[in-house]
């Protein structure tokens, strides 16, 4: 049918093809191992498999009101702020979270100052709506490194050090990954209250996407500079490190005015009741994540020793294959090829390992690929593939 | 903390307060009964407990790839029309589906032509984003029925016996609930073609939310007209006849090109893994609906009979207290009283009932109310308190 195209719907959505490496199917290489999908190989708690057991199938007939989760994310940040249920809105996964929030700015004039490369469907979805995407390209020779003063200079993010090497723009909110998917590193709190305080003098939101945020340190979630700062809006999931990506559980934490804001736009039955319960529960579980940061720490130190990474050339210079900026201890990072013309994604798939297009993320190329670490039994089978493609 | 004042975010979410009877918490008069909550009384399918019982809680890992849900909507609608994967996109909740369908259009200057009253959560959502918001008002003197040719002719919509007695005026879409929310009452499927009809002459999308369509007959669901008419969007949900609210499922039926549009706006992952297997079993289960629509139009039959409702007068004359149109199968009702100053909820509430304020719907006063029906077992407090309140 070809009358659609004369709707009064917004052209681009006509017009623009969407990119994006999430899909309904895994293809999985014969006998190979998945290190696409971003969920965690580790699964969820053992005790969520024991909440789920418990539930009353009967409690999947009335609208979602369990407050369980509320006062499980409240716990869970105590030691580090004081989070009230003012300060949550809750979502249907933190994309779900992403949408709301990309809601809160006019889709016709908007500007968002993201980073290159980062969350694919998070711009996707900005573009599809209107959201004009403007961005800070992580550069190759520095290893793909975040530069925070370079980033607020170019930009002309209001800081007293701020010296502007470009006309200044008027961004509306800016979108940060921390830790940054595909790369997997995490930009230092420090560095992002600097950006948040410099955006503030402008009026301008800043976004935090922590949805990997569980694999850095507590310590260094944008959380708790919440109560702090009116133009901050962090996201957190369930999904990574907390491996309950099928139930679909993500939330936002900000101030009470702007939580207030987001709450206006959507219904308070985000978030099913059975997801809500066993979220909860995953919650009082930090030393699970511990257990997973562990292993991660150890695999990526032998992909370092593979790669001949060193403080003199944290790429790594005994191959062709180099790591990128990343956090040992988180299950993401990004790999890269000295030959432009080669399909990593091709090359991982052939050694049975499934891994995300570095084309899937604008600013890269398939010479590059996100890998998602995989559980340590399943390690040898990556390792083997990484030290062949590096003497490709 | 006042600083999110000077944010560069829609006007409208820092000024508009939302009103919504959807609620976190059920404040049930003690001893009473809920007719507020537009979830199903009876539950869901008692298969569905089964399949709850079976499922691997492993599966609540990895991000959703279920097909299930698909392939059962695909086979649900099967002797009414040919839906095809491609024609589905799945929300999280019906009410997600529609915040998808809003993003369709441009939230600066788009209209939207909505019935008044109708389902609040939509239009609020649809103004919080920046949607325009005209309404074509139900009338208490013709017991709030909706007229179609009244409809396509104030507004406009050609049809070849469209005379419009108001200007014209250029909507982008229409929003139909239908059964309509509050009243229940049912639009005939010839009207609603006609409606669609008249709308693609002026390039105008039609949105017909069959939230609560799972109560009339299936023969007369929209989602027959899909193949045919490329500017039709229809809205399902699993919490309303499938009694599944706490699940939160959603989908919508349409054109493949429009839906194809839907889906650049979200990713696969929507609807968790388990709703997905559990709504699957719930389609099969057409039988557990014809028992609910069986007492429902028992129910409404006593209550027609107590206040007094013939052919002659449809809203009755027995009393004070009235039934606006409404299709009997259907778990909702709305009742309205002729003193103006009478707060019809208290009345309820004073005597048991839990129902949904009129003042709640645009185009209502509180001396109107929702109602939704009870199991069969709790009706005789319904019909006592609807007894009594028709004397005052």
């Amino acid at each position: 049918m070809e009358g659609h195209r004369n709707l009064k719907i917004k052209q681009q959505l006509l017009e623009h093809e969407k990119i994006s490496y999430a899909s309904d199917h895994i293809d999985l290489p014969e006998g190979g191992i998945d290190c696409g999908e971003g969920c965690n190989p580790y699964g969820f708690p053992p005790e969520c498999a024991e909440v789920f057991r418990n539930f009353d199938p009967a409690r999947m007939g009335p609208y979602p009101h369990s407050q369980a989760l509320y006062d499980a994310i409240i716990r869970y940040w105590k030691r580090q702020c004081n989070i009230e249920r003012e300060n949550i809105v809750l979502a249907d996964g933190s994309i779900n979270a992403l949408y709301i929030i990309n809601n809160m700015f006019d889709t016709h004039n908007a500007v968002v100052l993201g980073i290159s490369p980062q969350f694919t469907d998070y711009y996707m979805h900005a573009e599809m709506i209107g959201i004009k995407y403007a961005r800070y390209q992580l550069k190759k020779e520095h290893n793909y490194k975040f530069d925070t003063y370079e980033f607020m200079a170019m930009h002309n993010i209001a800081g007293d050090y701020a010296q502007a090497s470009m006309p200044a723009r008027e961004y509306n909110f800016i979108y940060i990954d921390n830790p940054n998917n595909p790369t997997g590193q995490v930009i230092d709190l420090k560095d992002i209250e600097r950006i948040v305080k410099g955006a503030r003098k402008k009026n301008i939101t800043v976004i935090v996407d922590e949805a990997y945020g569980d694999f850095m340190p507590k310590r260094n979630s944008a959380v708790r500079l919440c109560e702090k700062y009116p133009n901050l809006v962090v996201v957190r999931t369930m999904s990574k490190g907390f491996g309950l990506a099928g139930l679909r559980v993500g939330y936002i934490i900000a101030c009470k005015e702007l939580a207030h804001c987001m709450n206006k736009m959507i219904n308070p039955y985000m978030v099913s009741e059975l997801a809500r319960e066993v979220s909860a529960e995953a919650l009082k579980h930090d030393e699970f994540i511990r257990g997973c940061k562990s292993d991660f720490r150890g695999m990526k130190k032998k992909i370092r020793r593979a790669l001949g990474c060193t403080d003199k050339f944290p790429a790594g210079n005994r191959g062709r294959l180099h790591l990128a900026e990343t956090l040992d201890s988180n299950s993401l990072m990004l790999l890269y090829h000295d030959d432009p013309s080669i399909n990593l994604k091709e090359e991982f798939f052939k050694r049975g390992v499934l891994v995300v297009d570095g084309y899937d993320f604008r600013g890269l190329d398939s010479s590059a690929a996100r890998i998602r670490l995989p559980k340590a039994e399943d390690f040898p089978v990556l390792l083997k593939a990484i030290r062949q493609i590096n003497k490709l």
